[in-house]
């Protein structure tokens, strides 16, 4: 079986990524990072899915970058936007982004996999529903790709280091039944972007998810403070 | 004064490109990585150099990557080359390549840089006297500045981050002489591969150095075990 590293946030949506793919027979290595989220039940919520969907390994590394990196999902100075119109998430870059968080999230899965020989990092970048986030894009993944076949001995030696974005042209609805179809354990997952005892249902990542769910007729198992 | 990050590992290259930066009118902001490199006299450089030449402040990042990083500066079981020839060094990638280094490095810079507003990454990438590493083109480097240009925000708004390699195109040998003119503390910098009382004189970098130092007509300051 081919080994393949899964960047796995917790999220929905990272999740079904995992599932993916084991279900397309890789061993599958799963890779988190502790970068100072304020949503620490993110983390959380990855070592369940792990340990539930069941990986080869899961590897946390620690980047404490919260300090230096200007991001509402950094700072406690600033704040998360809530209760946006679906028009609203879907125009210009919010202030949750985490400049070149893909980018770093990448190199260092990367540089894990041709350490250990895998051949593949999955992420799940999504183009469609998504807060438009300039490094979930298919023209971000394409340049990543062509860093991948210039600046690595593995794309020197021909053979660089896949991206695989699955759910990269994927609506959230479609996420959401193709989870469902895998036994993806939706209710051990966290989207939110803030950590209470139960998602907000207010911000944009919440938004997302439970249009996703409603657009796919399905219940999303976790407890939320609103269903807007 | 423009912002800038500097890449700061403690070496001649890149005290250098601090004292290039610094000389062209930067407010500059040292960036040092520890990331289980064997020779962590690197280190010491660092804050050295970086106190000696004045900087606005100097960031020192823990990222503890080394047990899952095949290469023979980060694990004990690998072997750093010595007393190789100076075509053997040309011809190849050797050992002490660190998979995506570069890339990691670059892209956690830029986005500490684009979270503070600064304009420019520097990095101490040479691609004429150097050890075949693929991340330390020309090539790379327009291959991630274009990840710059689409992958982040900053970008999007059409003022990337710029990546700035100084050295890309200069000989070891004009690298010591821009050093002493600008007046680099060469005596504070560690360039050699491992972390002995004296510089072995006999790993690539040592070689390298010691070539450019002896072309350039200039004494190094630093011990060596032997001068090769």
């Amino acid at each position: 079986m081919p080994e393949s590293i899964v960047l796995l946030s917790g999220g929905m949506d990272s999740s079904t990524v995992l599932a993916i793919a084991k279900s397309k027979g890789h061993d599958v290595v799963a890779l988190t990072f502790d970068y100072g989220q304020r949503h620490r039940r993110e983390l959380e919520s990855a070592m369940k899915v792990a340990a539930k969907i069941g990986v080869k390994e899961h590897i946390i590394i620690p980047l404490d970058l919260g300090k230096y990196l200007r991001s509402a999902l950094t700072q406690r100075g600033m704040h998360v936007p809530q209760g946006r119109s679906e028009e609203e998430i879907g125009s210009g870059i919010p202030d949750t982004y985490v400049p070149s968080r893909n980018i770093i999230f990448l190199s260092i899965a990367s540089s894990i996999a041709e350490s250990r020989g895998a051949g593949n990092v999955f992420i799940a970048v999504n183009a469609v529903d998504f807060s438009g986030y300039p490094d979930c894009t298919p023209e971000f993944l394409d340049a990543f790709g062509n860093v991948m076949s210039v600046g690595t001995k593995a794309g020197r030696e021909g053979a660089p280091i896949k991206i695989e974005a699955p759910l990269l042209k994927m609506s959230k609805a479609e996420i959401v039944k193709e989870a469902v179809r895998l036994g993806v354990p939706l209710e051990l997952t966290w989207s939110c972007y803030l950590g209470g005892k139960k998602a907000c249902g207010r911000c944009d990542s919440c938004k997302l998810r439970l249009k996703g769910f409603e657009q796919a007729g399905i219940k999303d198992p976790i407890e939320y403070e609103v269903r807007t």
